[in-house]
């Protein structure tokens, strides 16, 4: 490289900065987040899990609910006992829908789990909320997305709020402060591969 | 609801879960997967974040190699010492190229963060690499893409490598067993409201 090329890289370097900088300047509200992952990709649930690791990386209390028990015991609940009770972890839903074949049943769960997921958003310990699964429950109306929506609307305002899950409802895209659509665009299940221990649970 | 809409709710789900159960079933591949996290919305990193949490549940050494440092001390690192030697983190990179304004520094960086990531990839006690905005790297020619994808192909078979960082080159793309684009539907920068402790960083 030669001096002309790293004067001409620093310059415009400068000038990219100067532009980062003022938007930042820009931005001075603080709150606590309703972030929603959705999309047929993968990354919704993990991406939500890395966001608790970082929560409990900053001192806080945070609260899980995972609306779909799902069908294996997952390495994370495991690995996050390491934090004791800096973690609040609740699987109240029960399988998929395919798997309990048993409509009440899974509007029971999914009751059950949204009175937890109430609890812990009311808890002032507590600074982030994970419901992990929750829009597979607003999806098949097993639970009324308005009263949903009021009550991530109510919520303290520092506390932030994670919703995971398919086929986001638009009133909760609407509500969000930060929506993710994770999109597929190669997966390892179309070439025949398994899913894969410590990569899918 | 009636007995009779509960029977039909079964009988649907029976079905599916046949369709389900089939699928499952052709899939018998297991491999180490080279996943790639990539698009212009938030959840690359914490989403590989999530698996290296999975991975530490299942018992697994880890290692994350940072290519790019950002402005801030990371909460997940903080959080992540509660593994303490089950996992090995290096920060190698220097911050964003509009920080630093000097690119012999930056390509000097790169070349030093993929040297610790060859190691990591070669040590047989680790069986999950986060290498952690490489596309940054990649996509600026820091490093040569051939040389990275070659490393890639040759890793051990049960070894799975995590790439994250926006605009992946189409060369890591076609060697990936799974790629996910996070697209942005909704962003609080938007609305003025800033970088938040807990969530971005």
């Amino acid at each position: 490289m030669s001096d002309a090329e790293a004067d001409r890289h620093r310059e415009k370097m400068e000038k990219r900065k100067a532009v980062q900088d003022a938007e930042v300047a820009e931005k001075t509200i603080e709150k606590g987040l309703l972030i929603v992952n959705t999309g047929p990709g993968k990354g919704k649930t993990t991406a939500g899990l890395g966001l608790v690791l970082r929560a409990l990386g900053h001192g806080w209390r945070v609260g899980v609910v995972q609306f779909i028990k799902g069908a294996w015991d997952t390495g994370e609940k495991h690995a996050l006992k390491a934090f004791g009770d800096r973690i609040e972890w609740h699987t109240l839903g029960e399988g998929f829908t395919w798997e309990t074949q048993d409509k009440a049943r899974d509007i029971a769960a999914a009751e059950q789990a949204w009175a937890k997921a109430e609890e812990l958003m009311a808890d002032p310990t507590i600074r982030l909320v994970l419901l992990d699964e929750l829009n597979i429950a607003l999806r098949y109306d097993y639970l009324p997305i308005d009263a949903v929506v009021a009550a991530f609307r109510a919520r303290r305002s520092d506390l932030h709020v994670i919703v995971t899950g398919r086929n986001a409802k638009p009133a909760l895209v609407e509500a969000a402060d930060l929506v993710t659509e994770m999109g597929s665009v190669k997966h390892h299940f179309s070439a025949g591969v398994k899913a894969q221990e410590g990569i899918e649970f």
